[in-house]
Order: structure tokens, then sequence, then C-alpha cells
């Protein structure tokens, strides 16, 4: 049985931007060696989100403009210090979620076909970090 | 320490149908053995969902009818190639999540009285495939 | 490698309530010695939710009234044997979720700065219950 952890930083790209960090992920889990297992994603901040659906951007700008309308900029905040798009952040945020958890089976994450994992910018362009642990058991102990 | 992988299957009923796969769940976490630890589950698919609720039709409708009130059909979507329900579905998947974790505790999950797991179709009678990983120690190592 | 579980027990303070659970979890891992892995915590109710956010009043409160747009108490709802405000409870707690897993490093959880743990009331006061499990290394053994 192994643990392993490590840190993604991005830097998104500005409100409602989706940020494909599949690739990156699936590395860590490579170099982690572990065969079967869990890899857990935890995004460190309160106005992004972490989300799994198709690297389509129509599906991207579909949601977001959904999202908008779900939480609309045009209405009163209380917590508006930092602007209303950050107020509609916080909010979207808990809508959306914070961390992620997928099997991992003979070395790899179950995704499905169309599957990918995103970071969501619900706020401004920032960089962002994502703690990462896979945990399981390896073939070579 | 121990880890076990699945695959759960479910013809899945249609559009804002809710399968019920507690059941299915709870035998994989019995014939892991694991006695405390983890069960992950994941939905492979960006047109469905998994959560945690009442085994209650009414509310599982009353859901349904929101969800349809917040991610309206008789609104203009980008991604249309599969139709106005499937680019609903991919967003509804954003909303509702796609993975669960949940703590084993002396051999079985800590679902409350009355709480059970679905699977959340969202799109239309499909195929639906979920990876199941149980981790934890078990009494007999 | 190393499994240890619990429960954190809260009365809840009314609907839209946010309980700030942080403290507690942190104890119990540190009371686990366990060094890198995982924390998951599940609130077993289907009327209340787990989230991650700031510690601002008035962000949960926004969260809380655009909560009650998305999920309005004067639409009908079909299962209100125990009245609306437990039917909209009901969706709220499938839009925001049950359950929550944070990588665990150096003996702590990767919160970012500004992110606490709360346990949201969706329905009324109540006794609420959340299991924990924590899995990982310990530089014990």
């Amino acid at each position: 049985m192994k643990v392993m952890t490590d840190f993604i930083e991005v830097e998104s790209g500005g409100r409602g931007h989706y940020e494909d960090i599949t690739d990156e992920v699936a590395r860590i889990v490579e170099k982690s060696g572990i065969d079967d297992g869990v890899i857990i994603l935890h995004e460190m901040h309160t106005t992004a989100a972490l989300v799994i659906q198709e690297a389509d951007e129509d599906v991207h700008r579909d949601t977001m403009d959904v999202m908008d309308e779900i939480v609309p900029s045009n209405r009163k905040y209380r917590h508006i210090y930092e602007g209303v798009s950050n107020a509609t952040a916080h909010i979207k945020n808990q809508i959306m979620g914070s961390n992620l958890s997928i099997p991992v089976m003979d070395g790899k994450m179950t995704l499905g076909t169309w599957q990918r994992i995103f970071l969501v910018e619900l706020f401004e362009k920032r960089r962002r970090r994502v703690a990462v642990v896979v945990m399981g058991t390896h073939s070579s102990t």
C-alpha cells in the first residue's frame, strides 16, 4: 500500500474558463506506480471549482451562461467588497464543488470516454492550486 | 490494508430516472471483506449523475422539475448536435456531480436512515457504468 | 498504513445556518497521527449539506438567498407531507452535496487560506451526524 501526494499549479484563464488538467493528473497517477486505488483532487480556493466534463468549449460556455442565469450579476449581494463577480463565484463554487474522487484501476483513472478533469475559474485570472493524493496498491510490493 | 475494485452496470430508465444502486454497492462492500475504510463511486459519463437521496419518487420528480427550471429546454444552447436534452444534461451533471465518497465502518457504508445511492439519468435511456473502489482494513489480516 | 473512523455530532442552528466544523475535523486528523493520506466526510442526512467555503456570514446568507431563488418555496411540490421547507431541502442537498474528500499532507488537511468546512442546515434545527474516515501513512510505522 502506498500514498503519493502532489500539487498542481494552474494559471487560470479568467472568469468562466475551463482549464483541462487531465494530462497532468494522469502523469501523477503514472508516477505514483499505484495500480489499484483512488485519486483525490481538491482545489484550494473558494471562488473556483473542479468538475469532470467533456472537452467541448460549447458545453463549457453553455454551462457558464446557465450558471450566470442561476447566480445573476444583477441582484444585490451582501459580500461585495471584492465586487459582484466575486460574490457570485463564492456561490457557484458551492454548486459546482471543490473536490473529486476517482477510482484508479490497472494504473489508470477510470474516466469514461468523454470525461476530462477541469479546474473552472469562477472569479478572475488567478494562480490556482490543486492538492492531489493517490493511494492504493502497487504490483512491485 | 486491502483494495477491491469493481464496476456496476446500469440500464438507465430514461431521462430523469433515478436508479437505486444501493443494494449492489452494499454487496460490493460486503464481498470486499473490508471493515473500516472508504468506498468511492464514479459514474463514467458526462450526461448522468450520482447522488445520495431518499428513495421517494416524489422527491425525485420534484428534483427533476426544478432542474428543468434551472437548466431550461427553451433557451438557446451552443452544444446542440445531440439535441437540447443532451445540452441540458451536460450542465445538470456539473450541478449534481459525478462521484461519491462514503466512509465504511464495521463492514457497512455509513449511510443515514433515509439515504440511498442513485444513478440519475439526465439524457436518455442508456447503458451506464459506475467504477467502484473499496479501500481499508479487514480483521482477517 | 492506518485507518481511523469517527463521528461528528452537530446541533444545527436552523434553516440556512452554516455550522463551522473545521476545528473538530482538524482534531480528528491530528488524533489519527496520519501524515499523508485523505480524510472523507459524509453527512448522514437528506436535508443538509457539506460544503467548503469562506467563514463569512455574508457569503453564507447570499448563498442561501440564491438557493431559495433556485428552489423557490412558492411553487408546487409533490413531496409535501413534511412541508415545503422540507421539499426544497431535499433538492438543495443534491445541488450542494453530501460528502467531501480532502487530501492530508504532513498531518494537516490541504485547505486553502480561506477554506473552512461547513455543515449547512437546509431544513430545520436538528441533531446532525457526520461520518469521518482518515486513511494514510504515519511516520511511526
